[in-house]
């Protein structure tokens, strides 16, 4: 299945195609297959029936469009789905057909579905994470002594290193893989309750059936049924919006850093990117800009899935409903937003030499700090303060440096003998960062475990 | 274009195919004939360019797939549709090809051909709110003197009527759908702007251009171009938002009176509607549980796309290219919820009797608000909330009505002569509801005209 | 009462004033009052009953922290402001206390006096609103031929100038103040139903004291009482969201114009604003900054309040009494991006110089666009195109122009005879940017009337 | 400090307290005068500025009202605070005033505060979430075998019992609590890193010195300073927005419970709870309107706050300024409905027996499940759904039970012989409820650890 024009910013084709409709049919069938074999192993149903049952869960053999609109009718893809098997499992063998979906309701099969296909696209991030991982693991490496302009609230700061900013991005992305992780390792259990989550039509070998087809899924099986009880499934939501958030920050850092007054880094123009339909000078950074707006879709979707956790008694009547869309957004936009800064960090050019630019283009102001430390012990805080203002003011400054200006300062000459101020020494002025860059990168991050 | 699994339950097959592929590539492609066919008449371009530019914009010739995917890699659906248009048109003429898309930017296409579905969208919402505002004034009318219980925080309170219940949502959807027509006239305007807003492309014509673009597309004319002012969305976006929160209210109110213990109203079943995958005798508020999953997805959509607007400079890096999927996602909550609550209204069943029930099984408690009227003058408020308080105790009332405790009360009996307190009388009980109703369900909504 | 620390930048004095508990109580007062003269003039309670409610109705003579208390268990402010109203009332004439709150319930005292506080913020929105709008037309007028990069996603576009810039802010405020204006006209509306929103207790003479009522505190009077019906303040909500949404979007284009290799305009310092803790010569954009914290919180406050539109039957449980935080936030939010905003345009110096500079730092490269449209025609689109491309890599341009760069390239120069592509001039290329201009800022935008 | 009208409803007074000007307060200076001590301690500044630092931090002594309108100028706490601080240190040594703050940054200052109030926050949480959890153990230790009606879709369902029900909410209340626990153990760490976040200020020692000073607050040292890294605290703002959602579906499971016609469970009134103020006999669900008033504003602070995430290099521009309301409005959020609902709990008044009429009052439909089960083999699957459907037409049970009609339909006689179809037996069609039970309330959640 291919992205659709709507959402081509908003998915890559591996994600589109996890929740696809072949691969939403496909879940749900693996479900009412499963759910059959562990029954027949169990002596609940007739094994000819489990075997009629794995013969006709074919999806070519559905029309999912029919079943959509179905599913539109009925407010639940179950019901149209189930219906749709039991048919097909006639055709080969009526006694069989009784047995499809024994024990099991609707919203069983939509949501262990769901999170079959969460399981397939945590797949997808993996890979794209790690390589995420990976390329800023070398920029740490390589640009540890780079020095360029901090930069607070858009204005300039004493010096950083760009491994430092690397790593900054490195670790808030790392501890999200951790945290996701351990949302998912909540959130992939079978889903498996009966009518009202009691499994009372299995009397009481519920459990047993259930262990069997969590098991045979591979998923775990959870304390209970938790039809409507989806905060595990909101954990995962929320793990999603923090990484997304993460991403996001290394988005808007890049695609500042790419203005053209900056030029400190560049996203590699690739094939087909970057370009304009009128300008053919453009280098646009759009890997940045597909990854902001993913930034500023996934909040939204958050607090929706947030609100649509209120779900009455048993099972909800509205929130659930709305839930399918929900979480494919989200993954859809986490993984694009992964994917796009995988490809942005490995092809991302670093002028170290317009960053040393750029910080001296400051004229030492940024170590007006240091100027004050230099000087506050000597002459007070507040004379220290007033006097480094007025040194930093355009005026004054006309082209010269910090140290400069204050060199020739009488109030300040007589504490500095003959020497300068050594003021301007980005190198020597960044403190603790490659200890910083140290713990960031090479902290393994254990995975979490939570409650099942 | 069929309605895909994943969002069955959050669109309609209309809307989906408002926002389907060829849909977007007919709205882009009528984008660049219009501007070409403008420009040729205006004698920017050769009349030849702008035939040939018509000649090769039928849709069944793009292969919209390999768009999308082009369009991840662009940033902008703009660049490949302009750039696949220009291939087709060289196939006819070589030198029409210069000439496409002349002094205009990819996101005048984009935002113009969404402009354009919005219309569409707007067409389909129309004959829905009709239908839904046609069923509601029926029952306003037949309902008038339906007694119901109030229900204040779930709890029971004075009566209302099953007319002034109708006439309620019916004056909130009205003042919606108001609300709604006053965003779109603001928002069906043109984009047309060139590469930075100014059409300095065209010279000194490109208002003139800009003028006769709109007018064969039907379009108003804005002010100036808006690539990044987004607020004539926002308010399409916001007056969704409220209009679905109008509905979700309605959807809520019957799912709660559908439930067995109350059985005043019924969703029709219909073909396909409220059963369940195993239970064979439910009647699920299929229609009020879809509406109600819209209502809870749109005021995160409308988050996302406020959040949108905050757009750099001439063009946005991440606002702009994450407003499609919003506002689909919006455009198509609001249709389904729109469309099951008409199909709702149309075939809701009313049980006046069951109302009237479950009134009189209040035993007369709802008329408390009554007695203390009553019988504050005579023995003050406090000690009449205070008797009444006791009165309305279940161990106090044992099966008799509020009236029949009170009478027997000897605080009471002395100011009551030998009359009794004439409370339980609903349908006398009603106050200026029919007042209400009239003023409800006649007020015309004049449609406002915003700024454009 | 003074603004916390809580809520600092998140607020000004005037509207936390609003919001104080002198205010509520105020307005929930006068809200007594007025229903008690009302009904005192109608004869429905003594006059001496109006007198004495009037007299008891000293805000100074309450204890808010109790009330606060109070609430929490009541939930809701009405019931405890009535209970110590009445014995306020008891100590002055025992009768009269029988008479207050006559005819009315808790919601109906709460929702008139949030009615009323809206009121009062609306007049402090319209002072600061025109503050910026002048601002704004004077920076329209005077930047009209101030020429500047255009720049679309953060990348160097062609010309436009300072003045359509503003302009462009100004149109979207503009806009923004006519929807939060007619929203308005329909939300200020009396709230009067008493216990189940049909008047009862006040017998067929309901809308006669309503109507009194609203006259009497200037207020109009509304179709129905609209206790479970909020769209008509989620328009308000929302018209705020969208307009701090355009004020974000001016703060966030000054933000960036601020940074130090761009210096196009600076806020100003002013009195403690801008300043670090460390960095002496730090000149930060504090009112930018809070206006895009504002921006950042309005989103997803509008998401609540709409998500608390859904209110069940006659009075919700939960969505109302979440409404008070919602809608002070969401007001206080936007008063103080309305504030800031007005400071940042009132004293933001514009350096045009540094505009022209940085402009034609791009060496002509924004020009690529008018280049390829002069060469098209001549060497057809693609070849033109792709010469362009060639011509500003920068390893090409080697600190040269682009005119100058192509006038060396044989494939054009024959194109060009003796002369030079006149490519370099912004001035020039500016297309329709004055009419826009014109359009923009003239444009009266007429107040929309909804429905009441 | 008192709790505001305007928020009596969205917090409860100790966490009010928490984020009062004094507790703000005091934070800061416990910042300042830890870090002042442990510089002292490792001879950075003199031993005399630390005890200095430590005698002018006197929370009494400040003006917050003042402090909190520079803040709005500065947009920092931070830095009035620190000037103010300074101030008050001269006053006692005027050498000392230097070392105020020395190496550290106003965001160091704001940041660790709210990290230490998050910290008391915590605490309260603790004590609520216990309490809620106990009440929760005894309802289920106590109902294990108390049938009701299973509803799903707010339509009868297969019977439950309300100890599943409870031991439902304790399971995600305590997996919430889990996640919670994680997120604050990750997200409780110092904030120290300078101007820049290198701590160059402090030469090679930055990192000494920070883990002396988290020591002493008893903090957790993260990797690297997380100035504009956010994730931590944004895990924190989501566990917070998981659980409340957890608590809303309680609530809204008590309130729909409560509703008059079901009555099944009752709040507690106590003290000036759920009253009215004009009807005497009402009994309002008020922790449960609190509880979803907070669950329907937290999704919306929590969007907020992801989308806050998204800073700009070293030190944001608009989401940093944004969290503080941002974050205190989700701890009270979380608070106010956390304290609601144990009290709820602990106060709830359970109806078994009116349980049990519920569940009779369907007839014995409920069970058609199990009568399909029960046929299916026997008539197939088609043939039996069929049959029950029409067998729970209410034309068709006109007061008697699903077993009795049924036994009376030719088709089904011949196969039940003499008896009857053992349908309406719900204590024993409880499938695997209890062990789901024992499951849910025995699992105790192991704290996950996320990294530094």
């Amino acid at each position: 299945m291919s992205v659709r024009l709507i959402e081509s910013l908003a998915t890559t084709e591996p994600l589109a195609d996890v929740f696809s409709d072949r691969s939403i049919l496909r879940a749900m069938l693996d479900f009412e297959v499963t759910l059959a074999r562990a029954e027949a192993e169990l002596k609940i149903i007739p094994q000819s029936a489990a075997r009629a049952i794995a013969k006709a869960a074919r999806t070519e053999d559905y029309d999912t469009a029919k079943l959509a609109r179905q599913t539109l009718r009925a407010g639940t893809p179950g019901i149209p789905l189930v219906k749709a098997l039991r048919k097909k499992v006639q055709q080969e063998d009526a006694d069989a057909a009784s047995f499809v979906h024994w024990g099991a309701t609707s919203q069983d099969l939509a949501d262990t579905a769901l999170v079959l296909l969460l399981r397939k696209a945590a797949e997808i991030f993996d890979a794209d994470v790690t390589r995420l991982e990976n390329a800023l693991q070398a920029f740490v490496a390589k640009h540890k002594n780079t020095v360029m302009l901090g930069r607070t609230l858009l204005q300039p700061a004493p010096p950083v290193t760009f491994g430092l900013k690397a790593a900054g991005w490195l670790g808030s992305i790392q501890r999200g893989r951790a945290r996701l992780k351990s949302a998912l390792s909540e959130a992939l259990v079978l889903q498996l309750g009966g009518a009202s989550g009691t499994l009372a039509a299995l009397g009481n070998r519920g459990v047993e059936v259930g262990e069997s087809v969590a098991r045979q899924l591979n998923l775990d099986y959870p304390d209970a049924p938790w039809h409507a009880h989806r905060d595990r499934l909101a954990a995962v939501v929320c793990a999603c919006g923090i990484l997304t958030g993460s991403l996001g920050k290394m988005a808007r850092d890049i695609s500042l850093l790419m203005q053209h007054e900056i030029a400190e880094v560049a996203e590699s123009g690739g094939s087909g990117r970057g370009g304009s339909s009128t300008m053919p000078q453009k280098h646009n950074p759009i890997a940045s800009a597909i990854t902001l707006a993913a930034a500023s879709r996934v909040p939204g979707l958050t607090a929706m899935f947030l609100s649509q956790t209120v779900q009455e008694h048993e099972r909800g009547v509205g929130g659930w409903q709305a839930e399918w869309p929900t979480v494919a957004s989200v993954i859809q936009a986490t993984g694009v937003a992964l994917v796009s800064m995988a490809e942005a960090a490995e092809g991302l050019t670093v002028d170290a030499a317009r960053m040393k630019e750029n910080l001296n283009a400051t004229q030492g102001t940024i170590f007006a700090e240091k100027a004050a430390l230099l000087l506050s012990p000597k002459i007070g805080r507040e004379a220290a303060h007033e006097l480094i203002e007025r040194a930093t003011d355009p005026k004054q400054l006309r082209g010269r440096t910090l140290s400069q200006v204050l060199a020739e300062m009488p109030e300040i000459r007589q504490y500095m003998g003959k020497g300068t101020l050594e003021l301007e020494d980005p190198e020597g002025y960044l403190g603790s960062a490659n200890e910083f860059i140290r713990r960031l990168s090479s902290s393994v991050k254990k995975p979490r475990r939570g409650g099942k």
